[in-house]
């Protein structure tokens, strides 16, 4: 069942045509001088199936791993066996001399950065860092730290080959805990790493590669006015992303020098900036074909296989191709990181907060870089605390690299601060969607890192929750509890382009730069057909390579359908120009004269002409040429979204295991432009942030060798481990968008930790702070173990 | 060696390098507002390597059968062995039940058009015709007509299987000489074929599609005023355009009605219309991804497999990929026509052209068609001639249906009329270029059509042909003789789009739907780097499918230089005009302060203010964004060129063979924006010439079968039958053009016939008037045989 909640208090009514219109809406933020004058939408709010469905059902659509082309080689990576180990000699010689062998690289194929600490961009970091991460150069810093690759005439030789390469590693001592590798005489990660903090760089060698602090008013005073004070710590551990596709990359280095790359990539033209500056070759030598993408969140922005294809591609002078196996995705790619929590809240008796306090400690992996400033911004946004501090630390331990995962830092953070609210709503005796209403943060509160919010829908999400059926129906019998937790993203905005082009038929096509996870060939396409008054399938949208589209930023940080889809309108809105001018000559009337409404060209300066969009298109070609029009943009956020969560659970007290009973996720989407796919980001979400919650963790033995790097041991919740997953959509517009749209992909992972760990603390009288809250840890809350 | 002639008398001295600039030059008709303010170029006129030029030589370029598809089939088809017979029963249940068959298809699997008469634009025709071209419907038109065709699980089976489909035939007479069809009581190819007689639909049933008439002046009263009148007819055969690729086609229909289809063409846009109407589905429906395509000269803008591709892969649900062979190629696609023509001229004692008649009779082969309104629009263009008459006649034939042949149906008028002239010049005593210098046509000259001439270079080409060494070289010995002929090619425009976005490294990406046949990425990428201020490889140009770029016509016509490159300066000139804004943001300048010149912008609100385009690429990202720029161009006709050709031939009495001497061709390209890919077009269209003037024929028997489908019977001349071929570049500049870019493409090949037939004339004393003028045809003319 579908609810889309509006602030005017009008619950939404769908048509279920593709064309069909939603009643109500206060949406319409679109400009006066723009093609809809109304808020009343044709195609916005409907869910037409989607433009790359069939291709994905009916296994047509062309992944990573289909790529073929001539004269092709395989290759596979050499992984270090030890979490942290020097490489005193690599000798790749007896695998070059195996005659199926084609190529060997090392990091000795690597040109050395001339200027070592760049911006990447985008999922980027310190380009040093970033290139040994690629293949390992003095050390092999985790296990699974790739060494060396192999090009060969299938994979089978390939992999035999791997066995050929002689590497002597001398044993390093591993640290993989974020406290213990905090801790003065840990053994270090880096020798020569130095802590840069509170801004400036210091002398100091640690595996803290930086550490920040926040402060808000004045923190002191705020807890020395606080009746109530709670203060816990907490833990999470590494999480996967857990996409069902692995890495892949085939790579060709043709004779003239341009390279091109064939991967399953979150963004074509982060993968083109990174592979060009860790290669140090300029980037309009690389092309970037990105394929279909099977599952990303964040976990394939950063270049792993694409550098190593391209080296391996040149010495071979053939393509080469490169795929994963599921051990090497855990092993060899970014996972999220675990990390320390401390937090601390101060309210008064009449339920006010008003002070906080957290230190947030992050794995950062191998190599400087965690999201614990994502986690530190989130914290506390979804409240307004006058006074209060933060402090971050960036801690390096042999562990893989991490990498962004869905409002990366934010699930964390959240599993910590809203077990404290829930805590002092406990102390206090206060509702906990009431508290939470009392202290939402709202247009114009002052957050942490100093950022004033635009109008934002937390309360509006908080009350939906309230008056949710779920939130009154009666949780009766023993062991069962119910939890709710709210949670904060705030989404990215980025640069996007979009082509249109008219087609003589009427209609056009678009083509973007995103690549398209979850439905955003979609949702930008209903944006430029809203404003061409076309039906969703009369735009076909490309999404194409690097060479053949205007920069875009990687489908991440919940930004396509917002920045894409703006630059879809702003194109459209290009066309639709044109096109009155084109029909002002057929007239022969002034430009100005000519307006546009529901795909109908009409001109004030004659009452009768008249022209459907289709029969102007059809006209172009004999009246000046076809029509085609483009847009750049990059706009500054996708609007914060808020998301509050209701779970119920059932905790079995002999055996631990928690069952979720019944869930409702209640999410502000701005403005929902398919809500099918926002449920969609809503119930993926809210399911992988159970896992989170209940199961998923990377369980390491002391040497740092994760036990438990497969699908079968590192346990993600299936279809049948969960009960449906309710969701309603709130529509709060975010001004920045002319049809109101925010991001809407990384909100819903933020809240089932918490949720859920409320939940069980309801159901058992237990505080749990650690992840992932597995029978094991709630036998153990239990004093059963 | 290379000479490039200008108006202005200066003879261009090149500069080797890639960025050299060529002195002097004339063609700065750029206008005052854009980027460049002089005729100096910094790159058109020089010599870069192509962009695809190493893809190329290293046989990494993938061409259209080098196209896989995961599950591909392969498809053959089934042609007619008769040249003229009605189909009486066609039975392919034997083939389908072959095991290794997975669908075959016949004309009923083409739905019937509801219009049957659809312009189906460039290459184009009547629809229905279109449509039994593709799969014989009642009757089998010509020998190599398709009437089936079989996908099977490899080519062998596919060509098995053929011979298990029954087709029984009912020979008719066939009819395959152009004057042996219009005779009255010939067999008609079409029985419901009735005539269009002067611009109106009569009753009389014929193998006369179409006759024409065009009437300048008073013709009677200017022969009536004649001193010298000649009148002779000609005949030509039909011969192949030879392009060393076979068609190919690669088809997908996906389940949800879209359609992708692979090809060599030279137009993707006109293939995906042509494939829409004829098997009626909208064009939306369909993606045509253009291959490199390994020579195209007009035979590759019509489809012939590409719809049965496309059936073929909807019976099977798999993808279908066709490939023809050589004979296919020969006997089931366009070649150009077989004319007869009559020619008659008069002239005044003191050499002034004052009348011109001429009748002209193409074949259209099986559907009508011909080129020879062409032929008639260009048959007296090159001369200013108060007094004249054409009649032009189409006429069906039971041969394949012809296609458009470099400057189509110029060759064919050139080889008539020139003799004509020549002949004229002898009777007068006049010196040909002296008698052509005089009566040259000139800007306002009236056409024959009603055109008048814009600024042309014919006189200039004559007079730097009349300055040639070649002209006055001695030419001694027995049997030796100079012939020249002059003609004109009138270009087209059509529609381009273009859309270029700058890479943060100073690049810039280019798109264009132009497929590149002869070098045109290069000539495109080149006029955007002029405007750009950029090297011609720092301009990156991609030929991408036709969902990703605006409506672009073919490359025919030696429009895409033109076309393609005018659109390619305007988007950028849209750029630029976005790169100014974008500097003064960052310098907080008025736009309207900050100029553009040779790569460095520059504010007249800060003489110290400089950044080079490199300089404020890098900064685009952080200020705003990247830019991407557009254009969308509908000219009207890329200049008409005029080509005056030099030979000097010997004449082996005992075995008629002509050996060619010494060859220069001498052409007005406007503006050569890469001089070598014009001396290239030059060379290729003379050497074509040669092949029509003494080699290439389609020599059929009286049933209407080709003897000599094959590269080794049909003739074509190789690099060792020619000498080096020397060319002279005029560059009159084409005021349609900010650079005076004219077509070049076509014009070449008009001239080589009449040419060599004329040398053979002052070699030998006989007027030859029928090509080709092979070893027996001149032993023919000498009695000898």
């Amino acid at each position: 069942m579908t609810t889309i909640i509006r602030p005017d208090g009008q619950t939404g009514v769908e048509q279920a045509s593709d064309t069909g219109s939603v009643s109500g809406g206060a949406g319409g933020q679109y400009e006066p001088n723009m093609v809809l004058a109304t808020g009343q939408y044709a195609v916005v709010g409907t869910r037409p199936i989607r433009h790359d469905g069939v291709d994905k059902v009916t296994g047509r659509a062309i992944y990573g791993a289909d790529v073929k082309l001539p004269g092709m080689l395989h290759g596979k990576v050499l992984r270090s066996p030890h979490a942290h180990a020097r490489i005193r000699r690599l000798d790749v010689g007896r695998a070059l001399a195996h005659p199926g062998v084609k190529a060997v690289v090392t990091a000795a194929d690597i040109p050395e950065a001339e200027d070592k600490h760049v911006d990447l961009g985008e999922g980027g970091g310190d380009l040093k860092f970033m290139q040994e991460n690629i293949l390992a150069r003095e050390k092999a810093l985790y296990k699974g730290h790739a060494v060396a690759a192999v090009a060969a005439l299938d994979g089978h030789t390939a992999e035999e080959a791997l066995k050929l390469i002689d590497v002597d590693y001398e044993v390093l001592p591993a640290v993989i805990d974020v406290r213990e590798a905090m801790r003065k005489g840990a053994p270090l990660v880096h020798e020569d790493l130095t802590t840069e903090s509170l801004g400036k760089p210091t002398d100091e060698r640690s595996n803290v590669a930086k550490h920040f602090q926040w402060v808000l008013g004045d923190p002191a005073q705020g807890f020395a006015g606080a009746d109530v004070v709670v203060e816990r710590e907490f833990t999470t551990t590494m999480v996967h992303q857990g996409y069902i596709e692995p890495h892949n990359a085939t790579a060709v280095w043709n004779a003239d020098g341009y390279i091109t790359i064939w991967c399953s990539t979150q963004g074509a033209f982060t993968v083109r900036e990174q592979t060009a500056k860790i290669l140090q070759v300029p980037v309009s030598r690389l092309k970037v074909v990105p394929t279909e993408i099977g599952g990303g969140f964040g976990g394939k922005i950063n270049v792993y296989l694409e550098p190593v294809a391209v080296l391996l591609a040149r010495k071979a002078g053939r393509p080469v191709k490169l795929v994963m196996t599921r051990a090497e995705v855990f092993q060899g790619t970014g996972p999220a990181p675990g990390a320390w929590m401390r937090v601390k809240l101060g309210a008064t008796r009449d339920g006010r907060l008003v002070a906080a306090e957290a230190e947030l400690a992050m794995e950062a992996g191998a190599y400087p870089g965690s999201n614990v400033g994502e986690g530190a911004r989130c914290i506390f946004a979804c409240y307004d605390i006058p006074n209060g501090r933060i402090d971050g630390y960036d801690v390096v331990v042999n562990r893989p690299k991490t990498a962004p995962y869905r409002a990366p830092g934010a699930p964390q953070a959240a599993f910590a601060a809203e077990q404290v609210v829930d805590e002092i709503c406990q102390e206090l005796g206060i509702d906990p969607l009431d508290f939470r209403i009392k202290n939402s943060a709202k247009e114009g509160t002052r957050n942490f890192d100093g950022r004033v919010n635009p109008r934002i829908g937390s309360i509006e999400v908080l009350q939906a929750a309230k008056a949710h059926p779920h939130y009154a129906a009666p949780l009766e019998g023993p062991n069962r509890g119910r939890g709710i937790a709210h949670g904060y993203w705030f989404n990215i905005g980025l640069e996007s382009s979009v082509n249109i082009s008219v087609n003589p038929d009427g209609t056009v096509n678009l083509v973007e730069g995103s690549t398209d996870i979850g439905g955003t060939r979609a949702s930008v396409a209903m944006q430029a057909a809203e404003v061409l008054g076309l039906t969703a399938h009369d735009v076909k949208p490309s999404v194409v390579d690097t060479d053949s589209v205007g920069f875009t930023g990687v489908t991440g940080g919940s930004r396509t359908t917002f920045a894409t889809g703006l630059a879809a309108i702003r194109a459209a809105e290009d066309v639709v120009r044109q096109m009155k001018a084109r029909a002002a000559r057929v007239w022969e009337v002034e430009p100005e004269s000519v307006g546009f409404e529901k795909g109908v060209f009409t001109t004030s300066a004659n009452p009768e002409a008249r022209m459907t969009f289709q029969e102007l298109a059809a006209q172009l070609s004999d009246t000046g040429g076809m029509i085609a029009g483009t847009a750049s943009v990059d706009p500054d956020s996708a609007g914060g979204a808020f998301a509050t969560n209701i779970v119920d659970v059932e905790v079995d007290p002999d055996t631990g295991k928690v069952t979720i009973l019944r869930y409702t996720a209640v999410q502000d989407a701005g403005k929902a432009i398919h809500p099918s796919y926002v449920e969609g980001q809503m119930q993926g979400g809210t399911a992988q942030g159970i896992g989170w919650a209940l199961n998923e963790e990377y369980f390491m033995n002391e040497r740092g060798e994760l036990a438990n790097a497969s699908l079968l041991d590192y346990r993600m919740p299936t279809a049948l481990d969960l009960p449906m997953l309710d969701t309603v959509i709130v529509e709060v517009p975010n001004p920045g968008h002319p049809f109101g749209v925010r991001g809407v992909g990384e909100v819903p992972i933020v809240e089932p930790p918490a949720a859920v760990a409320n939940a069980i603390n309801r159901a058992t009288g237990r505080r749990m702070t650690r992840l992932p809250m597995s029978p094991a840890a709630i036998l153990e809350a239990l004093g059963k173990i």
